[in-house]
C-alpha cells in the first residue's frame, strides 16, 4: 500500500517518531484563580496524550507558552527553524488559532521536506468543554498519513496552508472562496 | 499531491461525507445510577462532535448499542452489510475493543471500494479520564487520507485489519509479530 | 432538638422553600470562544442543582451577572432589597469573591430576620478544576442549620459577616485577626 | 449565637478537626479498563477536598473501600469502633448508598456523643456527571452545625437516622411516611 512520491510522502502510517512543537494558544490556556484572569502555566500536552493513552513516539518541546496574537516575526522565525533542524520528518505544533494560518503560510513557503500540522482549540483543555483533545487526536493522525507539505487540522478537517482562512464570526476554519 | 491508485486511495483528504456507525462498546457506556451497573442509553457521539466542534460532513447511524463482547455473527453481518449498502466511500465504526479485530477481519475479507476506520475507547466517555474523543478524532482524520482498506485507529496509531491485536494484559493495541 | 432562639434560629434543618439568588462572580463565568475572553452567559445553577441531585424546595432567582469588582452600591441595594422582600426565611446568594465580604456586611447591618448564606467560587464551574458544585453543597447545607444572620460559606468552612476577609494571596476565606 | 444543649450540640461551626473516614461505595469506584468493570482503587477524597478548595482540619482514614451491598456485621462494628475511639466530636463518613441507612442506624443506637454524619454518591465521583462533591461539600458542613446524632446527608439534604430511607426507585433518600 505504500506510494512513494517526489515529495516524500506516504498513505500509509509512517515510522519514526513524531515531533510535537507546544507554542501555547487558546490550547493550554489555564484560569489563575488569584487574578481571575487567564494566563500560561505548564502545558496540558502530557496530560492529554496520557488521556488519549497515545502510543506513538513523540520527541516534545515546549517553544513558547504565548497567545498567538502577540507572536511576532522572531517567534516564527523560531518555529521555522526549530522545524528545519527537527530530525524528525513528521511535525505537529500547537498552536493559538488567531494567527495560525500566518505561521502555517512562514512553513509553507518554506517547503521543507517535511510533514507539518498545525492544531490548536477553540477552548481551553483545562474547560470541560473543549475541543482540544479531538484537535490533537486529529492532527497526530494525518500527521502520519499527509505528503509531506504544511497543513491546519481543526475542525476535523485539514487544509494545505495556502488554502485556508478562520472565519472570525463562526470561529471555524474553512478555506479561502 | 494526489496519488490515484488501483484501490481508490488518496493521500488528500477527500471530499464527500463520511458515514459513522455506531455499534456501542465501552465507548458509549453509561453509568446506571439505580442498578449500580454500565449500561447503553443513547450514543454520545452527537455530543463528542459537537464538542470537537467537528465540521465534517457525517451521515450518523446507530447499528446496534452493545458490547462487543456480546456481538453474534448476526451483528457482524448487519455491519458488514451496512458497510456495503452506504453511498459512502469512507466509513467510521465506534466499536467495543474486545472484538474489534474480529468485526475489521469481517470486513477485511470483503474487500470492499471503501476506506473504513474502526475505533473505540478503552474508557468510557461518560468518565472524564476517556481516551474516547482522541480517539474519534484520530479516526475521522485517518479515514480522509487512507487508501481504501479496513484499519483500526487506536492509541494514535492506525493497523491494517489483517496485523493488528489487542494486548489484552496492557489494554493497547498493536501490529501482529 | 429544636432550640428556638431569639433570633428565629434552629440547630435542626428547617423546612420550608430556600431561596437562591443569583448574582454571577467567578461561580458562572463562562469562556467566549470567538473573543476569547470570559463573561457570562446563562448560569450554570440549574445544571449543578441537578448534579448534585438536589431534592431541596428551592426558588432560584437571577439579580444579576457580574463579577463583583464591578459592583455598585446600587447593585448591592438590590440584593439587599431581594433579601428583605423575598418570602424565604433562608437564603444562599451566590456572588463573585472579590467583594463578597462588602456584600456580606451590608447585609449584616440590615439585621434582617434570616439565615442568610453567601457563597462563590474560585475557579468557574465551566472547569473542570471548580469548586463551585462543592461550595454550592456547603452552602446550602449551612443554610438550613445556622440561626438567623449572615455568613460566608467557601473552603467548606462558614464564616459570620462581620469576621471574615478574603486573603487574597492565597485565595481563600479566614477570619480576621 | 451559641445554644448549649444537653447533648453537646451547636449551632455555630465548632472548632476542632473533623474526622472523615472512607469505606468506599459509588462515591469511589473506578472504572478497570482491563476487565471493564467497576472496581475500588484509590480513593478520590484527597482530589475532591483539594479541588474543593477545603480547609477545614480534617484527619482522613480510609476503613475500608467496598460496595455496601457486601458489608458484613463485622465491617458494621469496624465503623462503630472506628467512631468510638476517635478522638475528634465532628465525623463525616463517606459510604455505599444501598445500605447507608443501615449503618447509620448501627451508630445510631449506640448513642455516642458525637455528631456523625453519612454521605455518598449515586454516580461515581470519576463520572463527570456525578453527585459526589456536592454531597461532600454538603456533609462536611452539617457535621459542623448539627448537635449529637447520627445524619445521613444526601440530595442537599439532611436527615436524622431514625427517619429516613433510600427510595430505590427513584435513588433519592427520603424521610419515612
Amino acid at each position: 500500500m505504500s506510494e512513494p512520491g517526489a515529495r516524500g510522502g506516504s498513505a500509509t502510517p509512517a515510522a519514526g517518531p513524531i515531533r510535537l512543537l507546544i507554542t501555547g494558544g487558546t490550547f493550554d490556556k489555564a484560569y489563575d484563580e488569584i487574578s481571575g484572569r487567564l494566563d500560561f502555566k505548564d502545558t496540558h500536552l502530557h496530560e492529554m496524550l496520557r488521556l488519549g493513552r497515545c502510543r506513538l513516539e513523540l520527541a516534545v518541546r515546549t517553544l513558547m507558552m504565548i497567545d498567538s496574537l502577540e507572536m511576532t516575526d522572531a517567534d516564527r522565525r523560531l518555529i521555522v527553524e526549530s522545524c528545519r533542524a527537527a530530525a524528525e520528518e513528521r511535525i505537529v505544533i500547537t498552536h493559538g488559532t488567531d494567527t495560525m494560518t500566518d505561521t502555517a503560510r512562514a512553513l509553507g513557503l518554506e517547503g521543507l521536506p517535511k510533514a507539518i500540522v498545525l492544531t490548536g482549540a477553540m477552548v481551553p483543555y483545562a474547560f470541560g468543554s473543549s475541543d482540544g483533545l479531538f484537535n490533537l487526536g486529529s492532527a497526530l493522525s494525518f500527521v502520519q498519513v499527509l505528503p509531506h507539505g504544511v497543513y491546519i487540522a481543526m475542525n476535523g478537517r485539514c487544509f494545505a496552508w495556502d488554502d485556508v482562512a478562520k472565519n472570525r464570526d463562526l470561529g471555524v476554519f474553512e478555506t479561502r472562496r
